[in-house]
């Protein structure tokens, strides 16, 4: 039996239960922590979910980081604290939930593409307490991404180059935006259609301005053996820079038209060579080319035919001179949960031969 | 310490023993066998690979499958038999591997699309003795195909549709063949440049008969539930009816030039249609449409765009509805032995956390 603790019971936190729930196996749901609220169970049993919502809110008691840790931590082990926000704060904890024996797994990016001093201790400490922290979903949700890149690094291959386009919100507005053929749209028009069916942040210059795209760049830079840093990567802000300023993303929205012009005259240079634009990620793991940009990209490069909002990832090494390549869903709460429950069972694996 | 018996030092088992050298850790290869010889470590000692060929020749005895087993066993735990070879007597014996508490990894298709009693005692006895039995390799080389495919599955998902170019040969054929622009061949001349190019079998015939493509769909097929076989499955044999019968391979060659206007016509319906020809699997684990085929594709789809002999495998499930596809070099030694050294490490990772 495998004992797990759940911080975030959102979007993904509520599909990772469904999936839970369906599996009914070997994965023991003894924990539920929100902002708010938290449930633990008695002596380890496992929680009933059927009803998870109504008794978080009705027989949870106030929020406690420690003593829900305290709790996971004495369960017998494996014993896995599953970190589903996006806080600072909680990241900040994981050399203490390693040093408690707790083994982690989360989509949270922030403990690997923030201060190098953190993602070290991380690390060091994973290795020194035999704590196994697995993080797939930071980059891609479930795609197997970090995992292939581990496999390629360990069996000895030398990643040459690591590109691709990371961030859905950005695929699904290039993708629209720039194409040879179909209906063509203002740049301004597209980027309302997704921020009106939830594809953007609140404010979509959270996901212009490149941030979470750099974010998991610098999580696969430091992964095949680079210390990138959000302080020091390029990173191309698409935000126009006067909009940049604006108090609010309902300001941003209704000045965003003003600057069609800009994006239909870098997208018919584009088109008039054959091209496309796509926001891109580039990991160099030997150099300091590493960066995330908007670029131009020919007809018959694999990322043109990118399709929704996919994400798309090309790793060039050694052994494939050719890259390899994974595409597919790389946001959303089931492919998320996805990601999350397959480190799950890499951890339970290493227990139940 | 994991101990290593590598069955098969051809193109694949010499490649796999060079990237274990420069590993150089936690995997210990105590036993080397090929057809006429094996090489035995002195009480589970790891053999010096430094010059392995010359050793086998020079110091080897002859080649005894039972006692080379043998030997393997009786050291500590865990031990892992890699079977290289294509051959079906060795497969026959997966299951005396496994009740002696040998794990197995191997790209050798045989017994996970031959018989389904052979595959099934696999199975069971492998749960039963808790031996671990990996072959990523026979589907897509060293593509992470079947790790995902697992993933899938065992989280929950449902998969509701696998479709590939499973076969790197069929793959670079139809791709040089079967395209809108650039120079235009012969459908002869191109699997001749295949064949002295290497790319080919000795008799080009076994890779258009499309029994290769056949066997990894019928293992994808079983590994998503459903007990395919190579007798019931229909699979296009695209050799010219008769070409069948002839003898030997230089007859085949010879003559295929016949048949160059065949293969035309069906190429210039295709393009009349803005459509390429390609060579697909198809799995079907919900019904009976599993298949193997020539098909028309048009050229927005992901397997029109495919280059050289890169492998593509596309996975739409009920999380996937727009498909999670995987794409490269999906034959060659360096990237087989990549798929077999992935599987070696998640055997250790079970033991060594």
């Amino acid at each position: 039996m495998v004992h797990i603790g759940i911080i975030g019971v959102g979007l993904v936190g509520s599909e990772l239960i469904t999936q839970l729930s369906a599996y009914n196996k070997s994965f023991k749901v003894i924990a539920l922590l929100n902002s708010t609220k938290q449930l633990l169970s008695n002596s380890h049993t496992p929680l009933d979910l059927s009803n998870w919502k109504n008794d978080l809110n009705t027989k949870g008691t106030k929020s406690d980081l420690t003593s829900f840790i305290n709790y996971l931590s004495e369960a017998p082990t494996p014993s896995i604290v599953i970190d589903n926000t996006s806080s600072q704060e909680i990241a900040n904890s994981y050399p203490l939930f390693i040093e408690k024996g707790l083994h982690i797994v989360t989509p949270n990016k922030k403990a690997f593409s923030g201060d190098l001093k953190l993602y070290k201790e991380i690390i060091e400490k994973s290795r020194e307490k035999k704590s196994l922290v697995y993080h797939e979903s930071t980059v891609g949700a479930g795609l197997p991404v970090l995992s292939t890149l581990t496999d390629l690094i360990r069996t000895g291959d030398k990643v040459i180059k690591i590109e691709g386009i990371f961030s859905g919100t950005l695929s699904y507005i290039f993708n629209e935006f720039s194409k040879f053929d179909g209906e063509k749209k203002k740049f301004s028009e597209i980027v309302k259609i997704a921020k009106e069916n939830g594809y953007t942040e609140p404010d979509p210059r959270d996901d212009l301005n490149g941030l979470d795209v750099a974010r998991k760049v610098v999580i696969l830079g430091r992964l095949a053996g680079k210390d990138l840093s959000l302080k020091t990567l390029p990173v191309e802000n698409v935000v126009p820079e006067p909009l940049r300023t604006l108090s609010s993303a309902t300001e941003f929205m209704s000045s965003l038209p003003q600057f069609d012009e800009h994006f239909e005259k870098l997208n018919a240079t584009a088109n008039n060579n054959q091209q496309v634009l796509r926001y891109v990620g580039v990991i160099d793991p030997i150099g300091d080319k590493s960066e995330v940009k908007l670029v131009s990209l020919p007809s018959s490069h694999p990322f043109a035919s990118l399709k929704g909002s996919d994400n798309i990832i090309a790793f060039t090494t050694q052994r494939f001179p050719n890259p390899l390549i994974i595409q597919g869903a790389g946001a959303g709460a089931a492919v998320t949960a996805f990601g999350i429950f397959s480190d799950l069972f890499k951890i339970s694996d290493r227990y139940f031969k």
